[in-house]
């Protein structure tokens, strides 16, 4: 019975450390040393090897080392092996961080700023209170629940929107196409963190910026598909929206020539914003291995019909 | 019996509202329509004006609108009228919004990925967790505690130092000239919120960045005379300091062939860490007027001899 991880190698060196600790029965096995095909059970991967339902017929689980598994080409694993998605405390916290920088940011107006410096000039704004700034978070999985709990604590007038109902102490919950129209209308700073599936892809378009408050922040932590990149600069052009945070881009690394690069009223990082940390990642793993073996549910299980 | 404000006008015109609401056996007057001075008992001000023991014969406190009184001459308030700071709810939230702010983008390498920006470069650096970053907070007041307690609940690994004990939970406490060693080596990102006096003016220096270890990132919220500016541009060439983030400047605003402007691993903002809020900040001081009527102790009242 062996695991196979194919993903970056110093994680996995981690993880092979704690599972001959945690989990010695299980032969760890480092991608492209597979071992006996036929004895791989658990498959970890940020993007699974081809044929996989012919390399690996005793395939019981397949993990992603993401958040996510827009990643994942899931026609290709066989219907009857359960995929999960990475939930761990590590990736959790490191979004958290993420998401509070880029909204203290845009709330203390720090796009503005780096300009003002860029220019040499000396030009205080008024402060404006943490409660008088309307945050939206788009998605409510654990990421964006544990986001608009921390940002509650700074005193945000918060709001979620989700595809389906969902209810959290001090935040207002927006649920389904009826529900987003009111939720991006009192979202001064929106932040995306929303699986990416058919019906998400392209959701951060010309038609949502024109339903927020005119000179809003856009914050970009989900995909780079998210976002209609061109409808991204032409509201900028327009001052739809007064600034952009993105960390992800339709196409990584960004190609030198985009004009997301050089454009004054956008902030770029390179896809950092979380990631799956080696220790509580590999925790997680073996929590959803003893779950398998035990009948319980698993923790991230992905619907297929819902992508996510 | 009236109250003299000599500050920022708009914030006046709503303590003025909140005076005439909560207070109105109290004559309320915005400089330069100063009324009788003989009436005036109370004067809140940025600068005091000048002559004034001889203008106001029975002024019986006196208030600074900022958190510190180092742009006071104290020596020109009678002995027998008490100085009070300015502790409120409002500059409190503000200071610990934007240290927050700093310490995320110094622990998630914002300035890094700024100047990667600016050159076209993709390149994600390995995130780290909370809990490998020992965050130091030089002042232990209101703002440091504050401060620290925000830091502690992101995971941070927190200490604080002071000119006298203190205690603090999660949080380790040094204090004295003996403490600072100690304190400074262990701290990788080091937050300035001291009053300005004496004994603090120019302690970041040389010989403060020596004690750090190298590549610590230094964010100063205090005063800009806590910074030799030369010993910074020094320690950052030297690749003794990674970066600083700086809100306040020895002159401001800071003149437009000052090297901070430019400087690709400084990042300027024009005093606006935090500001004296209008509502709470009366409230406050509506507070301390009923203490002083009542005898109670004044809250930040200033110890003349300490400097803060």
């Amino acid at each position: 019975m062996s695991f196979l991880y194919k993903s970056e190698p110093v994680r996995g060196a981690r993880w092979a450390e704690l599972f001959a600790a945690r989990a010695p029965e299980i032969d760890f096995h480092i991608w492209p040393a597979i071992g006996n095909p036929e004895q791989v059970r658990y498959l970890a991967a940020w993007q699974p090897p081809e044929n996989i339902a012919e390399t690996f017929p005793n395939l019981e689980l397949v993990f992603s080392v993401g958040a996510g598994v827009d990643q994942f080409d899931i026609s290709q694993i066989p219907e009857h092996v359960p995929v999960v998605r990475m939930i761990e405390s590590g990736l959790v916290a490191g979004m958290v961080e993420f998401a509070t920088l880029a909204v203290l940011a845009a709330h203390r107006d720090w796009l503005t700023y780096a300009a003002q410096q860029r220019e040499g000039l000396w030009k205080p704004l008024q402060v404006r209170t943490a409660d008088t700034r309307r945050v939206g978070v788009l998605g409510m999985g654990t990421l964006g629940t544990a986001v608009l709990e921390k940002l509650r604590d700074f005193g945000f007038r918060c709001a979620g929107w989700s595809r389906s109902e969902h209810s959290l102490p001090g935040i207002e919950c927006y649920a389904g196409e009826q529900g987003l129209e009111d939720f991006l209308a009192r979202s001064d700073i929106l932040v995306c963190l929303l699986p990416l599936t058919g019906e998400t892809r392209g959701i951060l378009s010309q038609k949502l910026f024109r339903q927020m408050p005119q000179g809003a922040v856009l914050i970009n932590l989900g995909r780079g598909d998210h976002l209609v990149e061109a409808d991204l600069l032409d509201a900028l052009y327009r001052d739809r929206l007064s600034a952009a945070i993105l960390d992800v881009c339709s196409v990584e690394p960004l190609p030198k020539s985009h004009p997301f690069w050089r454009h004054p009223r956008i902030l770029l990082t390179p896809h950092v914003a979380s990631m799956t940390q080696p220790d509580t990642s590999a925790e997680a793993v073996l929590d959803n291995l003893r779950r398998h073996k035990d009948g319980l549910p698993l923790v991230g299980l992905v619907d297929r019909a819902r992508g996510y």
